[in-house]
Formats: C-alpha cells, structure tokens, sequence
C-alpha cells in the first residue's frame, strides 16, 4: 500500500485561500463575524462553492446546507472520507475557528486530484452548516449522521424564529434538512483539522494534539419569574426581583464546579432581562446555561448539581424557575484508527504529537458514533471564539499537511 | 372669592374616557403597553387631541410634543394653572398610571367651560411628554421649564438611536424640542393627581395622599468589561468574565442599601450581554441601574457608595468598569400652597387626605422650581408599573374631582 508519504499541499494557494476568506465578514478588531447564515456567512458559503468549481471538483449540497466538493478518487460505490471543519463562525469571532479545517480539507482533494491518485476511498471536503450554534448547534453534522428527528428542532437554543429566519435566507426548509442523513455505510471516517483553543500544546511544547475524546455538553435557558413592580414605590423587601436569583445562580454555579467538579467547566453566556426598564424591578430573566465534561457521569451529575442549584436559589429568592433542556451532547470518543493514522502521518512529518481532550465541542463528535472519526489540534494562542485567537502559519501548514497525509493512510 | 364648592365633574363623561383610553394599546394581561412614541402611545395621543377639540377646547402642541387642552377663563394675559400627567406608560404597565391624571384634567376643563366660570387663571390640561423615560425621562416637562441644554440630549437612557427614532416618528426634530420653553412668569402653578403605586394609603385608611417631596432619583449604565472567550476550553480560573461583576454588584448593591441607605431603593432593571453566546464567555455586559433618595445629600451619598462598589466588584473579578451618568433628578419639595389647597379642598369633600413623599418620579418635580408645583394620590393597589395596577372606581372618581376643587383654589 503507497501512502504516498511525499506528497504535500500547495502551501501558496492554502495561504491564498485563507487569507481571501478571512476577508468575508472581517471585523476591525481583525476577527470574522459570520454567524450562520448572516450576509457575511452566505458570502462565505459562496466563495467556498467557487474554489470548488474552479478545482474542477464536485459541489454537493445537501438539505441541511452541507456542502462539500467531492472527488471520486476510488471506484464507483467505494465509501467516502469526509475531511472538514465549518465556515460559520461566533458572533465577533476569529479567522481560524473552522475555516483552517474546511480549506485544508479543500486543498489536500485538489492535491489528491492533481496528483491523479486512485485511493480505496472517494474524498469529500465539507463544511458543516451551524457548528458553533446561532441557530442549534452541530447542525449539518448531525442531520447528517440521523441524530436529529423534528421533535429536535422545536426548541432551537437561537430560538425558533431565528431558525426559520435562517433557513429562509440559505433557501433550506425543515422539512428538507432531515433528508440529509446519509447510510452509515458509505462513510469511511471523518477527519479534522482545528486550533486547539486553549494553551496546552504551546505548554507541552507539541506541534499536534491528537483527540482522544471531545467533552460532552449541555446547554439549557433557565428563566427565573418574579414580579414586575415599580422600582421607585416598592420596598427591597418586598420584591420578587429575577435579576437577584440570575445573579446568585451565576455566582454559585461557578463555585459549584470549582468546588466539586474539578476539570468541567460552566458558563452563563447571555441574560435577558424583562421587562428591561430603568424604573421596573425585573419580573423575569432568561440565563443562557451551558456547562461541560469529559465523561457521561459526570455531565450527568453536573447537570443534577446545576438544575438543583437553580431551584435553591429561586426558592431563596422567592421566584418560579423554568428549565428548558436545549441540548445534552455526550462525550465523544475519537477512532482508534483515526487517532492512530494521525500519529503515524506526524511521526512521517516529524511533528511531535501529543494525546489531548477537547474541551470545546466540533462536528467529529457527531460523527463518532457512526464511523472512525478523529481529529487533531494545532497551536493557537490569544483566546478563542474571538477576534485575537491566533494561529502561527507554520503551524497552520503543518496541519493542512497532516490531514492530506493521514486522509491518504485512512483511504489508502 | 367664590371657589364653587358644589362643582363636581361628570363622572359618566369621565368614566368613558377612562375606558376609551385604556382599549389603547391593551395588553391581555389587563394593562396597556404604551412606551413614549409607540405606535399605541401616538394613538392615544392622537384620541387625546380629538377629545380636546371636542370640548371646544384649545388644542396646544409645543417643540417637545406635550399637547394640552386651554380654557381660556381668565382675562388675556393671566398665567395658566396646569393640571395634567402623561399618556405614555412602561413597557406592558397599568391603564392608570399618567392617563388617569390626563382625563381628570381634561374633565376638569370641560366642567368649569360648561359652567362658565371666570377665574384668576387660565387653565390648561397637559399631557407630558415622555414622563416614564422609554426615551429620555420627564422629557416634555424638563424641557417646558428649560432645565434641558443641548449636550443633555446627547446620552439619552433609551440609546440615542431610539431618541432619534422616536422623534422622527412623532413629527419632532432634535433642535425643536428645546423651543418648549415657557417663561415662568406665565405659569401660575400645576397640579397633578396619580394612583399611589404603594400601599401606605391603603394600610392609614386613607383616601388622599398629599404629596411632601417626591424623591431625586440617579441612572447609571455601568459596563462591566472583561475578555470574551471559549466557554469550553477556558477554564474558569483564567476567565475575565463580565458577568460575574455584574451579578456580584447586582447582589451587594442590594445589601448596600438595605444595610447602609433605609427608605432608599436601588433596581438594576437590565443587564445586557455581548456577545451573548452559549458557548463564549462575556466579554462585555452593559447593566442599567437606577437608585432613589429622598434628600439630595443622601442620593449623592448613595451615588458615590454605587460607584464604589461598581468600582470594587470589577477590580475582584479583574475587570473594567465604565460608569455613564444618565441623569439626577435631585428630591423636589412640593409648593406649600398647593398642598393647602389640595387639603382643604379634601377637606371639603369630606376626604381623608395624609401626607406623603413619593418614592416614584413625577412630572411635578420638574415644574417645582418653576411655580408652584402640588401633587396628591389616590389609593391603588396591585403593583406598579405592572399590568396588576388597579384603583377603585370610587377613588378615582374622589380624585378627578379633588383635582377640579383644588385647581378651583388656586385659580380662584
């Protein structure tokens, strides 16, 4: 079996690549603002289905706005190796959060297919409609794998009416995003590139990070309901103010984990407050709850632990709680064989790679359960789901030429 | 002089404007949704101006947009005696709160018309705009006594893009409203009948509460800034979260006063998160606060202890602070002549009249270093600045004409 250890992307065209899609939805503070389907995220979509074409590959599209270029480098009917990441990005976001991975992906089947390669697997490039979650979260990826019946879709943690309004504007229906879902069987594996998004491969001094598993997550909109009173004429004592519970929950359920689960984590990403006056005590406050850990256990008993916390401090602060389960995403293993291509494909480079956990949440989950799935990380520093999250282009290159290398081990 | 004891307002005429005016912009909870300039607060007003002309009243706009109804029953050149209150209500607030002072002055009008009167005073009924600060906060009768320049229109507490809408929707310009000023010497005092919003009448048995001194009221938006990053591979003891000053000063600013500041009050009535995302940590949350005082001296005192505390909570979580004054309102004493006349004419109705300071703003306290400036509740019951808002019939009507004998006095 030739594996074709020699064979690498074209780094200028990669470069070029980047750089002309960081440009689409670029933001001052020099990050990307493309949440899904945003002006800014369509014009992404559009691009990449330009670079496809003009690869001479072939653009698919899927019901739920998958879309991928696909190369038929094995014979008729042979399984497919998604290689690919997501071109959507958080509000305010930065350039490498899935885009690295979907340009990459792109720029080793254009390599594959210049080079003429006839592999056991058919290639595909593909972009994930809404990984980071403005409208759902893992969206395309798991209609895709069939994760998803239309009870799902009621309560899409963006809302319902942003989620009609999106799909309006890609031209999807929810009727067609379940069509998506596609035979187990012609998958061979997926693969992707990422930045790490923390600091631990700059600490360990690594080029890699090959992941062993991706933390589970779960994400719920608490509302805490008081009383909608004159802020001038009631007394402190005799309020049912929201805002007092959303404020002890939030301060608890951070000592909460630092307290007794060490190594998960917990966030309050948004509130809302309403009415929302100057002069109203607030009569009820929705809290956008997410909160993470590596094995199903403890995200179990971290959910328990949370869920009860809100209860005590409504109680205590004399307030109706409502709880809304937006989505539990188990912990994911990484394949074995996929984990193993990659370590393989970085010695061949002389990358030193290390074995990490991912703490942030990526389409690969979604396909784990379903085929050999892996992914790996390069550095990045400056944050993340941000304007300054940073990777070094070296870095970067690494990384595109280990997912050609270990794609071609997984398709050869 | 003759100050027409037995005159009375028409409690059916009265009765049918209260239910004309609260059909507009009626909420299913049972109050109304009339913000200042909303589509339903310009149909109210518009109702207003109809039942004016109906009168045969004067109908009367200025530069701010408070419109009123003249009697004209004094020789050409006396002052005016204003009565009035506001049409505009809270997001989703009560049918009683400002309109139930419009319709008594108005009512008020039409009686001593129909009885031919011929007083010291002319008489006008004035709807204010803007009383409940959607926009801006006792705009119409801040800029009738001129206490407004230009540069105080520059950080309106609404945003300055709703100020700009909101004028653009009610036909106003930016550089007219300051041409509402009147010139003291024309006012001779104003009178202001409202529902209670608290139940210190209700718990003295009393019908009437006249006014002493409505208390000075400060607005603050304090932004509190941290660093937005990935909710999943942060861990929290790296985090600068935004939100977790905001919730420890939303706590502790609370305590503060019910510890250090008794009879004050302080409400944090919105707290808004950027970017506000499930999954990233907020980097950014405005929060819009408010507190209350009934002598100048202890409202700085509590302004200074919130900013410290604003101060202190963002240095413990290692964030910024910005702290933008929206407005103070220093405590306004009511006229001693005008509360006479309101305790005599109770007195004369054979009604119950204590006095109160008043825990809400009102107009009044702009018009008091003007002229003199009198203000007196009726009983209500319910909550405030709610849908629950509710007064007696009975009360209401003891007030409307409380409002005609009082103004009687002073006009007389």
């Amino acid at each position: 079996m030739d594996t074709h250890p020699n064979l690498r992307i074209n780094p200028h065209r990669f470069r070029q690549d980047f750089l002309a899609l960081a440009a689409i939805g670029a933001t001052p503070a020099g990050g990307v603002d493309r949440p899904t389907f945003s002006p800014a995220h369509l014009q992404a979509r559009a691009w990449f289905a330009r670079q496809v074409k003009e690869a001479g590959l072939e653009l698919r599209v899927d019901g739920a706005g998958n879309h991928s270029a696909f190369l038929g480098c094995a014979g008729p009917g042979a399984p497919v190796l998604l290689l690919g990441s997501h071109l959507d990005s958080v509000p305010n976001g930065g350039r490498f959060d899935g885009a690295l991975g979907v340009l990459a992906a792109l720029e080793a089947l254009r390599v594959v297919k210049e080079a003429g390669l006839s592999l056991k697997c058919s290639l595909e490039a593909i972009d994930f409609t809404d990984e980071e979650g403005t409208l759902f979260g893992l969206l395309g990826s798991r209609l895709l794998v069939g994760a998803l019946e239309p009870h799902h879709l009621a309560h899409p943690r963006g809302g319902r009416a942003a989620f009609e309004t999106g799909l309006q504007r890609a031209g999807l229906s929810e009727a067609g995003l379940l069509s998506a879902r596609r035979d187990p069987a012609g998958l061979a594996g997926y693969l992707e590139l990422h930045i790490e998004q923390s600091s631990r491969l700059q600490q360990a001094g690594a080029s890699i990070g090959v992941v062993t598993v991706i933390v589970g997550i779960g994400s719920y909109r608490l509302t805490f309901i008081g009383q909608a009173d004159h802020a001038g004429t009631t007394p402190l004592a005799e309020r049912r103010d929201a805002g007092l519970g959303a404020a002890a929950f939030t301060l608890a359920a951070r000592q909460l984990v630092l307290d007794s689960f060490p190594g998960c984590v917990v966030n309050v990403g948004s509130q809302r407050f309403h009415p929302g006056s100057f002069n109203i005590v607030p009569g009820r406050v929705e809290l956008d709850l997410e909160f993470r850990a590596a094995d199903l256990d403890t995200l179990h008993g971290l959910e328990a632990a949370l869920l009860e916390l809100a209860a005590a401090e409504s109680a205590r602060w004399e307030l109706g709680l409502e709880a809304l389960r937006l989505g539990l995403h188990p912990p994911a293993e990484m394949s074995p064989l996929a984990r193993q291509a990659v370590f393989q494909a970085a010695a061949g480079l002389e990358l030193a790679a290390v074995p990490l956990s991912s703490g942030a949440g990526h389409d690969a989950q979604s396909l784990a359960p379903l085929c050999p799935a892996g992914m790996f990380f390069i550095p990045s520093t400056g944050g993340s789901h941000s304007p300054r999250e940073l990777a070094f282009w070296d870095d970067c290159l690494n990384g595109a030429n280990l997912l050609l290398q270990a794609a071609l081990r997984l398709a050869s």
